[in-house]
């Protein structure tokens, strides 16, 4: 069980679904930084459930509590702890999962891996998990703004089953994906798409999609070859998070529609500044940024939860079938681009880290 | 520059192209396991230069020493540090490279980065980087076998710009694959995509492509959520291979086109086993291995160098153009296939010793 | 500021002296083991304040929280976070603190450092730190235990000031440590030892001395040469808590009276286990554990806060005095006892775990 | 086995004694720090064997080679990938210890451990591990004195057996060292400690004793609290050389003669500087520098090869008999110089780059 991700900025995550509480410690974390209780609050509001009606209503104001690191509003340099309780604890909804493997969840697995499993809301393989990760990513942006103060990351829902949103990445603002509850980029999407997962829902179904994220003014040089290249350990962060299926950068799936003399980015100077013409390259060659915009995509599977009754088999292992109860998300994207964005300033705050180190 | 990967069984890579050779250090391999030269050397062929008329003909052997860590055909569990000499040394092939910036190659960034690089033939960004993994794939495969004698790797081109290899996944066999120069699963489809690369390289042009990659008889339970994720770990392997743009699991970018009761995939008995009716999960759940085949694909971009004139600026950041010269691969895919099934071996590898250190 | 220890078993303490509270989260510990809040709670008991007349009197209960990894009695493989809320938050005790260096403590390096400190009885370089090391090291302990249930830690105070215990390390028992509010092995030298405690604290002035720790009934084969050789990981963790000044192990600083003749230690067969006749090594050769007693020795400086004026600088560099306030120990050693068990138990599960990886 | 050490700046050392070679890799050293072959040579030649004739007279140039890492004198910020082949292959001196256990060497414990072991020469756990140490090393000082000119690492043969070197450690100069073949601080001494090693010798027996070392005008903030403590780091490298059996750091295993008053370093202002009137601390505050001399000790054993017949055990675990044969050192010490030099330079190259990654 590795809960741990980061080099220089280390975070380990903690908790399950349906314990005392979730959260995460942060180790590596410079000193001086301001940071409030309110910056980390903030983003978790983005991911909390029930902030509309086509997420989860399960009842979690998700309120965080920072236990050290922080002194009157900036960093210590020490251990960053942020809990949040959970107030929904052991749920009846749950109790046939206690036996029973839910299709296309962790709870085979677990149980096979482990030997035992906190089954209550599917424990730590909840998405609740991912709480310590936007909290702690709104840490790490905290970091990354005080030292880059105009990178920006902006993720966004592109896609819902089969409804795309046609915005280029270069037009996508953060004040139009927070303007919808789907966080997808035009309102007139967001529109069918928010209607697409009603529809899912009534249905007892579920349906997945597209997240896509673009960083602007990334610094040039983040990334460490040979192992860690930027989109390598992008793709770590974002394949991490529950239900993702896929990760491209730039051209990514793409790329083998081009010949090479299609697909090169031509280098030209912009003023001072070495610019490509195109950028098929999403912002990163040889591992490492270029400074051009860092465009990657993400495919996520529909939520497994389904309130249809399906195969399975039970820890007895013998044959079942079952339906699923509680509250659960018939599309998680909504909620997961706060969660994309958090892992992305995670890895753009350790390799600036690393950067400072390896550099004279 | 993070040239070491992996946790348990970690490995360090070391060289530059026209440097004095290329390597890899392997700390954590287990001692006892069974391990000659031989099974080295039998994949770095697998991946050297010349080996058909489709690759680059750049004249080496890449013949591996083993410096360290065995004795008499078995592993010491001390630090086994593997050597290719280079014989290809400085060229004056790459002369122009030493100022001026190849579109879409790490040139600019390493400069950008590091203020200083090994220009001739790209240095440690240079694909002869992937023989140190290719080496420590080899030892990272002798440690598994040996653990699980049944478990099986097999990477392949499944696509090389628009030409398709249409085999299942499940019917790909090894033998299939290493009887043709591509590395496709059938011999109709190599014979096409074998012109089509012979087309592009005429025209100094190059082509890029999908590689597909299974894992067969997988034990159950490999995998370390939540960071660690089978998947993640995999994706962070695959997407550091030079040229990849993209990487996927199961159903990956399909995904979003299932509802979820069409793509979760139920669970029913066979025999004493729990399996899974379908596979959209890709052989794991939770980020833990599920035992059903492992199933990932890898998009790579057409390779960045060729033999056309392209729009460029040099490290003066004055304009310039340049026009590839060297030996190079017009297509890296049918290169790369022992490449990929290199780091699937690593990354098993690495996930089987951990879980032994997690296992009570 | 790294927080973090341990490779297999990884764990990361946070929190400062005075702040919301203290805790530690562990990644990497095994499923099943069986764990209690009051097999934790017992260790912390052992290092409270308040336990005695001759330790500092804060009143702490330092009552711990599973917040996460256990359920129902036994461990779940997922991180296990700690925590302990400070009840003494900030005291008019410290006021002088804010400004004023303490000699010998960590304040004037810290500013150095990190150009922010939290002042408040000493913040992250205050003894309570440790209250993270020993609840990690009692779920250390339960892993340890599990795997090796003969395995036994005995720390305890050898030396204070110019005292010394005569008992021989093979003779002490756990009980007997318990047994006198010193900690030392037997109670007529614990009574002499509280008096010089007592005396120095009356005359406001502090005592150092000596831990010892034993292990008995360690499983051969545990340490990771080269660099992670068991004296070296347990010289690391002694080393690392408060006020330690010298790490030895076996023959130590005596070692060089010793001509190799008399310093080596003869194996022989007792029955069918390969034992040594004398024990200079300590139980450990080659970094890794012959099954031999592992015997160590810490050496502690006297507590550096006193009740008398000091010479000293204050944060604007001008001269000062300062005059130790609030409650302290005038000697460490009767409250390290824990800590140093806790701390050798860390490092014996860690090795535990890696030599499970490392072993076919 | 993990023959890897640091963080930031981390090296992996291989090789064993009668093996191909010996070397290392060092993954995370900054570009562009001036780097020549010389440079490293000029430290090997310190630590190897025939440099006089009170050291083994094994006949090993130990010349260097850089595989990678370094073009036309500067560091490409690559792996730097260091490699010495070994001269003298597998000799019949050793033929003995094939099945029969040195008393006080690693062999007993590497088979209970591995299950194998390289017995000639002792394999990866003989001193000549320690060139990549050494190797490493120069490379790190190299980075360091980049970073820090003034930085300043001496150690020194401070006693053998009973015969102490009374030079304080502040009049200590790299040059007297290296003007007497025991690496002694005074001349004088030095006669009488090569006549005790020679004496030893000629009985076939072997001495120990301790070296000192002192860093002279460390940066102030170097250190990672809490377990990355600058003593605890320290403590780990030296704890990890072979044959060293105790570490200490300022006051050390005096400090308890101590009372809180007379160990307390009082500050006091130097000019512009903060300073310690004594120097109890060694350096070191809350485990980090204070800018004060970093002083510690470290206490060897007495080679544990001698010409005098043993009693042991064979790998039959039968009993047995064993006189050293082969070239061996009669006194480590004068060799370990060098090594313990360069340790020191390794943590503190890898605490800067921490330092620098931490600090905004």
């Amino acid at each position: 069980m590795s809960s741990s991700f980061g080099s220089a900025f280390r975070i380990c995550t903690w908790g399950e679904s349906h314990g005392v509480g979730v959260g995460v410690v942060i180790d590596g974390c410079p000193a001086r930084v301001p940071l409030t209780r309110e910056m980390i609050q903030a983003e978790l509001d983005r991911r909390r459930p029930g902030q509309s009606d086509i997420v989860t209503p399960r009842n979690e104001a998700d309120s965080v509590e920072i236990l050290s690191g922080v002194l009157d509003g900036l960093t210590l340099g020490t251990p960053i702890a942020l809990s949040v309780r959970n107030k929904d604890h052991r749920s009846t909804a749950y109790d046939e999962m206690q036996h029973t493997y839910r299709p296309s969840h962790a709870d085979y697995c677990y149980d096979a891996k482990y030997g035992i499993r906190a089954w209550a809301g599917g424990g730590r393989a909840s998405a609740r998990e991912t709480i310590g990760r936007v909290a702690a990513g709104a840490v790490a942006r905290a970091v990354v703004r005080t030292l880059c103060p105009q990178l920006e990351v902006v993720a966004w829902v592109q896609q819902v089953h089969t409804i795309l949103c046609p915005t280029p990445a270069a037009e996508v603002s953060a004040a139009a994906v927070e303007g919808n509850i789907v966080r997808t980029a035009d309102a007139a999407t967001a529109g069918q798409m928010a209607a697409a997962i009603r529809a899912a829902r009534s249905a007892g179904d579920s349906l997945g999609g597209i997240v896509a994220c673009t960083v602007r003014n990334c610094p040039v040089g983040l990334g460490d070859p040979v192992f860690d290249k930027l989109e390598a350990t992008l793709g770590h962060a974002m394949l991490s998070i529950p239900a993702c299926k896929g990760f491209e950068i730039g051209s990514g799936f793409a790329a083998p529609q081009f010949r090479g003399s299609e697909h090169n980015d031509p280098f030209y100077m912009d003023g001072a500044r070495v610019r490509t013409r195109t950028n098929n390259s999403g912002g990163i060659q040889g591992g490492i940024s270029n400074g051009e915009d860092i465009n990657m995509r993400l495919a996520f599977k529909p939520t497994a939860t389904l309130m249809v009754e399906q195969e399975t088999v039970n820890d007895a292992h013998q044959p079942a079938t079952l339906r699923g109860k509680g509250r659960h998300d018939a599309c998680v994207l909504p909620r997961a681009v706060p969660v994309v964005e958090s892992m992305v300033w995670l890895v753009l705050c350790d390799h600036l880290l690393r950067q400072r180190a390896a550099s004279l």
